[in-house]
C-alpha cells in the first residue's frame, strides 16, 4: 500500500467507524429486576460494599482492569505538539491494543493542558476510577517528572509507555541479537544515537540488565559527565555512561562500537559509519517511518542483525510487544509500581518467544501481532513479582 | 426479591462480572494492513487531519459520540458522601444505560477531590476527548457554580442530571397527570419539599413551562423571599415562588395545593396533609427508596395520581427517560448547551410516549425500559433546537 492509498484508506475507516473505541456494558439490562440489580436500589449495595472496604472496587467495578492513556499531545508520534483533539486517534489507537492483546480496558485522557503540575494533581484525581496509568506521547523533559511525581504519589502503576516501552523492546531485541553475533552484554559497547525520554530509558535499562559501556549522543554532542549543556536527566545518565569521557558527536563514537541504537532522526547515519563499526555491528534504527539508516544499505555496510520500526522491515522494535503484557501482568499481581526489574523481565519474557530454532538475523523480535508475546510477557512479569515478594519474605 | 435478595444477588453479579462496563475495540486489527490503518503509521494521517480541522474529531474520532459521567462522590444516590471509589458502581451503571438506550458512548470518571475551583478546571482539561459532560451527584450547592462555570466556559453540553433529569421527568409526568384531573398548569399550585439542587431544578422547569404558583419548602422552612438563612440559589428562586409570602413549614403550604412533589425524606407527609390539598391531589413522592408518604396512603387519603422513585409502584419518576433521550438529541445536533427549551421539549416528548388511549391515573409516565422512549425525547430535542435555529435565520 503506497502512502496516498494509505492515507485516503485510513480516513475512510475512521469516518465510517467514527473511532476506534466505545464503551461497551457487561450485563443485561432488559428486565425490572436486571435494572434494580445494576442500578437502583440494587447499586446502592455495591457502593456500601465499596465505601467500608475501599479494596473491593478492584473487585466489584470495571477499575480493577482499568487503564488510563493519558496524554497532553506534546510529543505526538513524529509530529510533535499538535495538542489534545488532535492526539486523541493514537490515544484510542492504544486503547483499542489494550483491549485486544490483553484484554484490558484502557480509556484515552487528552488533556487541555501542559502545565506538569496541572497534569499532575489532574491525574491524580483522576486515579480511583483507574488501575494503571500510562503516559504517552508526553514532550521531554516534562515527561520525566510528570512521571517520577505520579510514581511516588500514586498507589498504583504508572508508566510513560514511550520511555520504558520502547526500552523494553530494545532489550527483548538485544538478547536475542547477541546470539547470532555471539557477543555478550558485559563486552560490547552500545551507542545510542537520541538523548531524548526513549535514548535515557534504553541507557538506564540496558545499564540495569548488565551491559556495562554505553554512550549517548544528542543533537549537542556526545553526553559526557560534566558537561553544562545537559538537561537534569541527561547529566544524570552521562554519570554512568561514556566512561572513557569522550567529546565530540556520533562520528567520533561511533568508532569500535557493537552496537548502534538510534532514536534520532531520519538517514542520521551512514555506511561509512557503520563500517567503523566493530565486527559484526547491530543497528536498531528506530527513527520512523524514516530510519536512521535503511536495513539495505546497513547490510551492505556489513552490519549483521537490523531492526527499524517499521512493519515493512524484519526485527520490528514495536512498543506494543511490551505495554499489554507489563500492565496485564502489573493488574494480576495488583503491584503499586511497576519496577525496573519487571521491565527486565518483561523484555525476557519477549525475547524467549523466539526460539532457539528460529532465532536468525532476520528474526531477533517477536512480530507485533503474535498473540503469545503478551502472556508470555505477563507471566514474566508477575514471575518477577512473585520472586521479590519471597526474597521479602 | 427482598432486600436480603437484592444484596446478595446484585453483589454475585457484579463481582462475577467485575463491574458493568468495557472499553471495546470498533475495528479489527488483525493483520499487518489492519495495524497500519488503525495505528501507526496510518494513524499520522488522522492526527494531521484533526490538527487542521480540530472539529473532524468528532468524525474521525469516539469524541463525537463520548460523554464523560463526571463525579466527586460527595451526594451518591441517598448515601450521602461516600467518596470516589464508591460512586463507581452507580457512574458505571450510567454509562452502562447510556450505551443502552441512546447508543452513547459514556464513561465515569470519579474524581479525588471536593474542591470547586479543582473539579472545573479538571472537567475543562478533559474536554477535548468528549462531546458532552454529564454531571452526577455533586452535592448542593457546589453542584450550581460548577454546572454553571463550565456551561459558560466549555463549548460543549454539561448536565447535572439530578438537577435537570428529575425535573424533566417531573414535568413530564404532571404534563400527563394534569389531564387526568383536569387542571391546567396555570391554575394548579405546586408545593415542592426539598429545596435541594433537584428542587430547585424542578420549581425552575415548572415555572418555565407555564406553572404559576410554586411553593418550595426545605427543613429550614418555607422558601420565602427576604428570608436571611437560604443559599443564594435558594434566595434567586425564592424571588419567583411562594407568591404570597407564606411563613412556615409543609403544613402551612400543603393547605389548598394541587400537587405535591416530595424530593426530600422518607415519610415527611401523612394522610392528614394529603386531605388537606385541594380535590384530587397530584403526589409524587420521590425519596428513595421510602417515599415521603406510600402510594396507599396517599390514595386512602384521597390522592387522584401517585408516583414514586420506585420500579415496583406505577408512574416510576425516573431519569432514565431522560438523560439518554437528551443527550442524543444534543450530540446529533452538536449543540454547545442544552438550553431550557430542550428541557421543556424532552418532557413533552416523554409525555406523548404515552398515548390518550392509554393514559389513567396508573400510567401517567412510561416505563423506565420502554425503548422508544430515549429515540422520541431525542427527536423532541432536535426539534426544538431546529425550531430555534429557523427562528435566528
Amino acid at each position: 500500500m503506497n502512502r496516498d492509498n494509505l492515507t485516503e484508506e485510513t480516513l475512510n475507516l475512521h469516518r465510517t467507524f467514527k473511532g476506534k473505541i466505545e464503551v461497551a456494558s457487561k450485563m443485561p439490562v432488559d428486565t425490572e429486576e436486571d435494572l434494580s440489580l445494576v442500578y437502583t436500589p440494587g447499586v446502592a449495595e455495591i457502593c456500601k460494599a465499596i465505601a467500608d472496604h475501599p479494596e473491593e472496587a478492584d473487585e466489584l467495578t470495571s477499575k480493577g482492569n482499568m487503564v488510563a492513556v493519558v496524554t497532553d499531545g506534546t510529543a505526538v508520534l513524529g509530529l510533535g505538539d499538535i495538542g489534545p483533539k488532535a492526539a486523541i486517534p493514537v490515544m484510542e489507537g492504544k486503547s483499542m491494543l489494550f483491549k485486544k492483546f490483553a484484554g484490558i480496558d484502557a480509556f484515552p485522557l487528552c488533556l487541555d493542558t501542559q502545565d506538569p503540575e496541572e497534569i499532575i494533581s489532574i491525574v491524580k484525581a483522576l486515579a480511583p476510577s483507574f488501575s494503571g496509568i500510562n503516559l504517552e506521547d508526553i514532550s521531554a523533559p516534562r515527561c520525566f517528572e510528570i512521571e517520577e511525581r505520579l510514581k511516588k504519589e500514586l498507589d498504583i502503576p504508572v508508566f510513560h509507555d514511550d520511555q520504558h516501552g520502547t526500552a523494553i523492546v530494545v532489550l527483548a531485541a538485544l538478547i536475542n541479537a547477541l546470539k547470532i553475533v555471539n557477543k555478550s552484554k558485559q563486552n560490547t559497547k552500545v551507542v545510542i544515537n537520541g538523548a531524548g525520554a526513549a535514548g535515557i530509558a534504553i541507557a538506564d535499562l540496558l545499564l540495569y540488565a548488565g551491559f556495562t559501556n554505553v554512550t549517548l549522543v544528542s543533537l549537542e554532542g556526545v553526553l559526557r559527565k560534566g558537561a553544562s549543556w545537559m538537561n537534569p536527566r541527561q547529566a544524570s545518565i552521562a554519570e554512568k555512561t561514556n566512561l572513557n569521557r569522550m567529546h565530540g558527536g556520533l562520528n567520533e563514537v561511533i568508532v569500535g562500537a557493537d552496537i548502534f541504537i538510534g532514536v534520532s532522526a531520519p538517514e542520521v547515519l551512514n555506511k561509512e559509519q557503520v563500517q567503523m563499526m566493530e565486527e559484526d555491528p547491530i543497528i536498531f534504527a528506530l527513527a520512523n517511518p524514516v530510519p536512521e539508516i535503511y536495513p539495505e544499505d546497513a547490510l551492505e555496510a556489513g552490519a549483521v542483525v537490523v531492526g527499524t520500526g517499521r512493519s515493512d522491515y524484519p526485527n520490528q522494535i514495536n512498543n506494543l510487544l511490551a505495554f499489554p503484557g507489563i500492565f496485564k501482568g502489573a493488574l494480576n499481581k495488583k503491584v503499586r509500581d511497576i519496577t525496573i526489574d519487571m521491565k527486565v523481565a518483561a523484555a525476557e519474557g519477549i525475547a524467549k518467544v523466539v526460539s532457539e530454532d528460529e532465532l536468525c538475523s532476520d528474526y531477533v523480535i517477536p512480530s507485533a501481532l503474535n498473540k503469545t508475546v503478551a502472556e508470555t510477557v505477563a507471566n514474566a512479569v508477575e514471575q518477577s513479582v512473585s520472586q521479590k515478594e519471597e526474597c521479602l519474605v
